[in-house]
């Protein structure tokens, strides 16, 4: 006798479960989708995901998921398993597609050539448009897009481009060269992927054409592809505005052992960084034991200058993300963000200036020295601000001429740079102003 | 006698440039540009400088240059400009074009709606393959892109879409309606921006139709405008992460009194915040005379607090944009952070006690009751960092049950939080432990 039949599941369901089930409960539900909705849920998850319910499968059924993905999907998957995997895995493949993908695995999976396609449609220049149309309708079951069409030579450079509407629309009879765009933005095969990015922001296209050091065309990327870029770098970026590695899975599936990995490592560093602001107030031992008053307001100035350099880091970071800033800018953003930092120093001066008169007058809270206390706090305020803001500008500049990742120069870790230049100003400042009154 | 010929300029220079120029630079330097180059440059600027450059050149020109937006860029640039230019700039389309735009007006920018073109390939279901490729063929001249084609009824009602590859390698006397796929995905037309972004990324799709609520089609989203959208909310959530309201424009371009309007505010309410650690710190203020070595580690201990606290308001303020995370996920997400937080407090406490050890066995920093000292510091770290981590992660929550963007829980916002809270932790455990000795 059969076993009863399972229930089927629902798509939308399963999506909103999927993030809290574990492997072994994925592959159970996914089994009891439809088989239609089956192939679309395995191809709206994201790579690796993908690999993992592929991998816990039995035998049989890998190759049948396997072959629902274009070429550079098959190979950003190949690229997640273990190479002792991956030679089973290619095994699956008919011979053509296991060739493409291997040559797409040569590539790292961050540039051009690990994003692109080799499906693209190509046609000869010297074909006429109607020859060129036949042509590609022949062909079209094998191709990833025939939104564009690429013109190239025997040894395959690339002579030029021509949209698929614009081929419709052109005499029958014309040679396809007489109708091509030849003026072909092109993506070297080895330019990272934020760099691609920014190209298809710029020229708001579908696609783009990769090519080898000879101008060789090698595949094309689509901006579906992008999409999942731009999300995948902005999360990286944002993961290190907030003072962590980067997770490199969703956060519900990282472990919490992962987890504690890629913060505590962080929060450890900037704890060594805060113990340098420790030692700074020690120097200053002397005057806090004189005025407790400095200690009340230190939290709050220190902390200004912080939120300041978060806020500065943050803009920068994301200008430079965005290709808005590049190495060349730092003078000009230097000077912006001093004059910023002064404005907005002066701004919180004069709140805390008002704030120390007020509570005063109402309640005597800071003593007969309350006009110097106040003016200590304001004087340090417009330092401490300046300060920030200037640390959090230039950082990102700093890191990237050293070859590192500007978004690394986290909130919390300008924050740290600013407290303890932040306890220095304030402790001098209050010297100068407090000396042969509280101090 | 003709005035000298300029000398033209090169578009990738004028790139590099663009961001540095004043709106009379750049009127000048387009002028210079080869006319062909200029149709190039002038699609790849974003909608305000587009809108900016036609409204700063001679009447006579204008018209050449709206013209060679598609109808949903044109209504992109309308809106950005006032409405007594905008009736201008609307008189400069033709009929056709007019009414187009003005539909698409009627739409908020950042919908399903305001990004969609009515452009869009459309056949009858009883049509032919072949009828509908001749009939495409003639219309694709109007058309944004011809990649997919939609089925209508008379009544513009969708029943289903096929690709034109499809639609080319199908057999030429089928009618359409038996090759169409009827499972469409589509999108409402007054559907969020973010929303219709989060279905491209499931999908993985160029371009999704856009119905109204009948069910009729108004218009197609391409995955390039979803490539801005995507970089867009990035940029306002990365800038509201840090700390201060989202620029609208970028960074370099953005006025410096704007500039200090949108991080002054932001700055001044978490001064006032900070506020309320100074007054904590009032309430301790007798501690604090008692013994200052507690002042000298109470900036490491809240700054280690308010690390915490971004770390974890950041990784759900992207989660949640990502959709990975949900509003029924908060229970899930509390337990993962508080785990998180004990051990992350855990392990900075092991660090700070050996800390606080090895400097007075080689300096003797912290007098006879260094233990108690360490203690104390320890203790309270793991309170501070575990409530750091529990704000940081229910604060995205609580905002956008409150219905305010989760994004505005920032970093130095929950800092802010974590420190009032931190003070009270750590004065706590320190009458505890020290009564006795230091207190």
């Amino acid at each position: 006798m059969l076993p009863p039949p399972k229930e089927p599941v629902a798509i939308d369901e399963l999506r909103e479960e999927w993030a809290s089930l574990d492997i072994t409960e994925r592959v159970a539900a996914f089994e009891r989708l439809p088989r239609d909705a089956a192939a679309v849920f395995f191809q709206g998850l994201s790579t690796p995901e993908q690999a993992e319910l592929v991998l816990a499968m039995p035998q049989g059924e890998r190759y049948l998921w396997l072959r629902l993905l274009a070429p550079d999907d098959q190979a950003d998957l190949l690229q997640q398993v273990d190479p002792e995997e991956r030679a089973g895995l290619l095994e699956l493949l008919d011979g053509t597609t296991r060739k493409e993908v291997t040559a797409l695995l040569a590539y790292q999976e961050d540039e051009a050539g690990g994003l692109m396609s080799p499906r693209f449609a190509r046609v000869r220049p010297d074909m006429t448009v109607e020859e060129a149309i036949s042509y590609l309708r022949r062909q079209s079951r094998h191709l990833e897009t025939i939104y564009y069409v690429y013109v190239l030579d025997p040894s395959q450079r690339l002579l030029g481009v021509v949209s698929f509407r614009e081929l419709l629309s052109a005499p029958a009879g014309r040679p396809v060269s007489s109708i091509m765009k030849e003026d072909v933005i092109t993506v070297p095969e080895s330019l990272d992927q934020e760099a691609v990015a920014h190209l298809f922001r710029q020229h708001a296209v579908i696609a783009l054409p990769v090519v080898d050091e000879n101008g060789r065309m090698q595949g094309i990327v689509t901006s579906d592809d992008i999409v999942d870029v731009l999300q995948e770098e902005a999360t990286e970026d944002i993961q290190k505005i907030g003072g962590m590695e980067a997770l490199d899975t969703p956060y519900l599936r990282t472990s919490l052992l992962e987890m504690v990995r890629k913060r505590g490592g962080w929060l450890t560093f900037l704890f060594f960084g805060g113990s340098l602001t420790a030692s700074a107030m020690g120097y200053f031992e002397d005057e806090l034991s004189k005025a407790v008053v400095l200690a009340l307001f230190l939290p709050l100035i220190i902390a200004s200058g912080g939120n300041a350099g978060a806020q500065a880091t943050t803009l920068v970071i994301r200008a430079m993300a965005l290709g808005e800033v590049g190495m060349g800018d730092w003078w000009r953003v230097v000077r912006r963000e001093f004059v910023s930092g002064v404005a907005l120093g002066l701004l919180l001066a004069s709140v805390a200036m008002a704030w120390v008169v007020v509570w005063e007058l109402l309640l005597h809270l800071y003593g007969e020295h309350f006009l110097r206390v106040g003016m200590t706090v304001a004087a340090s305020l417009v330092g401490v601000v300046t300060w920030g803001t200037l640390a959090g500008s230039t950082l990102p500049f700093f890191l990237r001429r050293l070859g590192l990742d500007p978004a690394s120069a986290s909130a919390p870790f300008v924050a740290t740079l600013v407290d303890v230049v932040g306890v220095v100003i304030y402790f001098t400042v209050a010297r100068w102003v407090l000396s042969g009154t509280l101090l």
